[in-house]
């Protein structure tokens, strides 16, 4: 037990090692006019089943590409691929969330000019990813019907992490008794105003309002601010 | 990044200490003729349901006890006393991950030769848990089938920290499509001859075979072999 002092010390370095690489990140993502969305859940929340639709409803009208972090397997990556976006897998190993670094040295070499949207899907886990910034744009994080209502409550630190809720899995509410009034209360309790969509990638209920809000994120972001476009 | 090989040395050091302590319990609770059970599995996976049904069924023959890890939140425990069994939950604030020495300090003081089983449950995580002894005798990985069959090969590290894997959540597998064919294949990939129950804590399918094998367990535990009951 005498260790951990000097365990938390040497984290926070690495934790401000990460910021820095994220920080690189971000500026470059900015220049290349790319919008990045990271997406964090637990293990089978339907991460990648989120991702396949939404690559595949996008890629009709934009230039789409995606990540994806996992311990071992390409099997994601495999997935994701046949709706014809440009998809790379990231095998952490033993790690249990993707880092700055790891992220920057996949998309060595990328044309990021040439994508409008990069997606990143994180390793199933509600609590690593929650320190690691990746220079994303916006972070979802996604809890499924099946989980429970409580899961805010017990995994607060990446709710608050995150910029928006996704409630996933919806056409299984029934099946499950899910108290959607529960779990919208518990995620205002941890992260008080935070913006909640409510999906199904199987039936495509929510898809518009999640596809919405990318869109309008990525024309926000490209148009110039009245400060930097005055003379 | 130049951390990094620090950040595993001292890692190193805080596991080989968690050995250490683990060892003490698995000896203290051996001398009680406790049986003690873990169960790791990812958020929402069922552990908490399946644990109350558990404790609720044991109750009326054995002394039942629980321990519950969490981030936060003190839900499970209060939850879990309702079965009539004495629960402690523990509170982890960031850490993913039950270490021996939280088992030990709660238990502090207990007399554990009043106890027939006791039960932790681990802090929902598929990827922590993994590299913490925590003095059990036997370890469950739940996977419920609402996560996709492919879980094993995504998180092989916990299959193998594993002794039984729990396939939970039985009564949703057709509104999922679960291909329990394709769940088993994938358990016996990754830890080929693991057992593995199917079951149901909402519907009691499967129950029966689970607690069985506690029980059986348990006797074999206190039966002396005959190498130790020979003159």
């Amino acid at each position: 037990m005498n260790r951990e002092p000097r365990l938390v010390e040497v984290r926070k370095n690495v934790l401000k090692q990460n910021d820095v690489v994220a920080r690189e990140l971000r500026q470059r993502f900015r220049e290349a006019g790319v919008y990045v969305v990271s997406l964090v859940s637990s293990p089978g929340a339907g991460k990648t089943t989120l991702l396949e639709r939404t690559l595949t409803l996008l890629n009709r009208r934009y230039r789409v590409a995606a990540l994806v972090g996992d311990l071992a397997t390409e099997n994601d990556a495999a997935r994701l691929r046949r709706s014809g976006a440009r998809v790379e897998q990231i095998v952490t190993g033993t790690v249990c969330h993707l880092e700055a670094a790891m992220i920057q040295r996949i998309i060595e070499g990328w044309e990021l000019g040439a994508l409008d949207f990069l997606f990143i899907e994180n390793v199933g886990n509600l609590v690593c990813p929650a320190s690691y910034d990746l220079g994303e744009d916006l972070r979802f994080v996604a809890v499924s019907v099946t989980e429970g209502e409580d899961k805010p409550l017990k995994y607060p630190t990446i709710f608050n992490s995150a910029d928006v809720a996704l409630v996933t899995k919806l056409d299984l509410a029934e099946a499950v008794g899910f108290d959607r009034a529960a779990a919208d209360a518990n995620i205002q309790a941890v992260r008080p105003g935070m913006p909640v969509v409510h999906l199904s990638a199987r039936t495509d209920v929510g898809m518009d309002q999640f596809l919405e809000l990318l869109e309008r994120q990525l024309i926000e972001t490209r148009t110039p601010s009245v400060v930097e476009s005055a003379p």
